[in-house]
């Protein structure tokens, strides 16, 4: 049986460990699935470093032709991350003839529609388990074993960055500033952390899932969006009292009204699935009608767990499995169905609100009355001092309420004059 | 594009969720997958009992031989459970020409290599996705996404109605007996809960599962097992005081030294993801050398969670999937590479062991003694009188010991006058 001969573009820290597998384990993996597979070709402009992987003579190379031009080589494994040049050279890969694999969020879910129609044109397919929480296999499930059931919702905590962060400043009672320098300092977040902590990261994974679980064809710069950088220590420290933890959830929620998207910090129960997630760990809650509740948890990024969600999209590609899959599903297609997105004004949400306010008689009052000239009600109410600065903070958890009146109450308070800071709104799941 | 037609055999529970789904969704399905999969014949003795789906005219029939002998239909669905008449249906089935599709851990335990073998030789697939954990996708991982992982081990509670009966303790202080009759009450236990509580059903699963992570073909009856029916109500207060909850464990863990299987209840971290595991929830964890812990929990038995696994594997026959998977992993077969099972007493293990003993000094460090004599080492003492009888219970945890040791040490120690009743040895996870 002749091997399947691939070509990996992007030999940085995932692409070292899709290597080690490749090189390493070619004869474990043609033991088990009956198949050899080749690495024959790893391109990168930077072909000196040490990636701490033995590379046979004549399979580095800095010219991306090497991997086009290749007729022998079938499938290409794209690690470069980012738009472009990834996007041109994923064209290009499909117009060679080859199959495609990448753990490419960002791509994903700026191009989705049209790197998967140019993939169904030339008859090609587009592995991408890695882009969503790493080593899960998560996208496999949706786009396989889940098939018999409706999605009702999916919960996730879906960049490992922002957990890390939450979780030092719940273990250690740090300050969000302090939490982000000891996640670059262990190598959980980037010199610039800003796609991760402000939400980006999250929202692109949550529109892959969404086309997944129900068809939804969602711009990701569209869904509500807040990052783990508006939650202070004192959220924290409020959220343990509460007896909940703050966790960055992305979630999408299916009802008579269609899908509601969001990212944002939410209280979740502390003793939930959800909240006994910690580090830098991935998990995802799906719901589906038959299926039931079904929760996944795993290293979400990081060389091994990436490289173990891409060799198993190059194995399925070398199987011709990845193609019965991708020709079936017609992911991203008009011809898919699919859910309509929830505008999101309609989004019913409990929420966390911290207001920093004068410590006089009144306040309190004037807050409720205002919250429910909005008709929204309030579940619980606590004050503290805070010891930092001047005034008290005020914590109220409301009941579930629209969002666009949440909102309007929002609007109508900041002006007050008892207000001395910024008002933190953070999710309430329960 | 045709329809693939379908047959099932058995109408009982799991069938009246698959006939839902099958008959229901068909269009949804369809609309998903691009295929139409038609489910045109229902077999069983009983046509008579509402299954609470409404079944089209001429699809209910009570002769097997309208199945076999239709040859439109090319996708089987086995749900009689057992070893006969399911085994020789299945083989029948194979023999028509048509891919089977199973629920049945018993009849995969005892004759996969049986069944893989007639359907490789007739170029047939066999999935068996909902005969472990469910609607938890765990084979379908094991068969595809995390076949770059060396799986190192594999920690299952695979039982629910153990799993169940445990919680029930806990929650409660329930006893054993008053915990199984609320099982049955709520239908998670059977009117004959023995193969349950024995541990045999985990055993089966546990079988299944290292053939398809380790390749390791084991007589599930050589597995050694140790069921829920050991623990009594005092166990489980005992665990809650050293901050443990009691779990039934299907274990496979590697080493140097081949593949140590078992299944016993054990003592694990309260706050660990398989101590949270409460209810009739099935959880698997996973370690795998690259994608490192992945865990899952999900419903593992009932109607509709088994009938998504079940209809997810007719999806995959249904397109073609099945024959690839089927095909390259070579289940069961000589062909597939294996690790070696290793020599039970070899297994290295930490016990919690529990001494009904006369109250009097010097029975302590008689049983420390005796634990020593064979190397034993002792982590953890405590002793507490026994309301409902005479003595008292004397707890030990132990340092991990070779369970031939441990074997030996309570073979020394049983005789002993001080000895007023049956001892506990329970598994202690960390």
């Amino acid at each position: 049986m002749a091997s399947v001969k691939v070509g990996l573009i992007g030999f940085g820290t995932i692409g070292g460990g899709v290597a080690e597998i490749l090189l390493g384990k070619a004869d474990a993996i043609e033991r088990t699935v009956g198949k050899r597979i080749e690495l024959v070709k790893i391109c990168d402009r930077d072909t000196t470093t040490d990636r701490g992987v033995a590379v046979p003579p004549g399979v580095l190379t800095d010219q991306i032709s090497d991997i086009f031009n290749n007729p022998e080589i079938s499938v290409v494994i794209e690690l470069i991350g980012g738009i472009e040049p990834a996007r041109t050279f994923i064209l290009k890969a499909l117009e060679a003839g080859k199959d495609v694999v990448t753990a490419n969020k960002a791509l994903i879910a700026n191009c989705g529609a049209e790197l998967f129609a140019k993939a169904r044109e030339l008859g090609r397919t587009i592995g991408f388990e890695a882009s969503v929480c790493g080593g899960v296999p998560v996208l496999a499930s949706l786009q396989t074993s889940l098939l018999a059931n409706r999605i009702e919702s999916i919960q996730a905590i879906c960049n490992g960055t922002c957990n890390f962060i939450l979780s030092e400043m719940e273990s250690k009672d740090a300050d969000y500033q302090d939490a982000v320098k000891e996640a670059q300092r262990l190598g959980f977040a980037e010199a610039d952390p800003t796609l991760d902590v402000n939400g980006s990261d999250a929202t692109q994974k949550l529109a892959i899932l969404a086309q997944l679980a129900f068809g939804a064809k969602v711009d990701w710069k569209k869904i509500p969006r807040v990052g783990v950088d508006v939650v202070s220590a004192v959220d924290v420290k409020f959220a343990r009292e509460l007896g909940r933890k703050i966790r960055l959830l992305a979630t999408a929620t299916r009802d008579e009204d269609g899908l509601a998207l969001s990212v944002r910090p939410a209280l979740v129960p502390k003793d939930s699935a959800l909240g006994k997630v910690t580090n830098a760990f991935n998990a995802v809650q799906i719901v589906g009608d038959f299926v039931g509740p079904l929760f996944y948890q795993g290293w979400g990024a990081g060389r091994r767990p990436t490289a173990s969600a891409v060799c198993s999209d190059v194995i399925d590609a070398a199987l011709g499995r990845a193609k019965i899959t991708f020709d079936s599903l017609r992911l991203w297609s008009d011809d898919r169905p699919g859910v309509e997105i929830k505008d999101p004004h309609k989004i019913m949400e409990r929420v966390y609100l911290r207001f920093v306010v004068e410590d006089r008689p009144g306040v309190m009052a004037e807050i409720s009355s205002k919250l429910g000239a909005r008709k929204i009600s309030i579940a619980q109410m606590m004050q503290a001092s805070h010891p930092e600065s001047e005034g008290v903070s005020l914590i109220i958890l409301t009941h579930a309420a629209p969002t666009v009146d949440l909102d309007a109450a929002l609007d109508d308070i900041r002006g007050a004059s008892f207000i001395l800071g910024e008002t933190t709104r953070l999710a309430v799941v329960d």
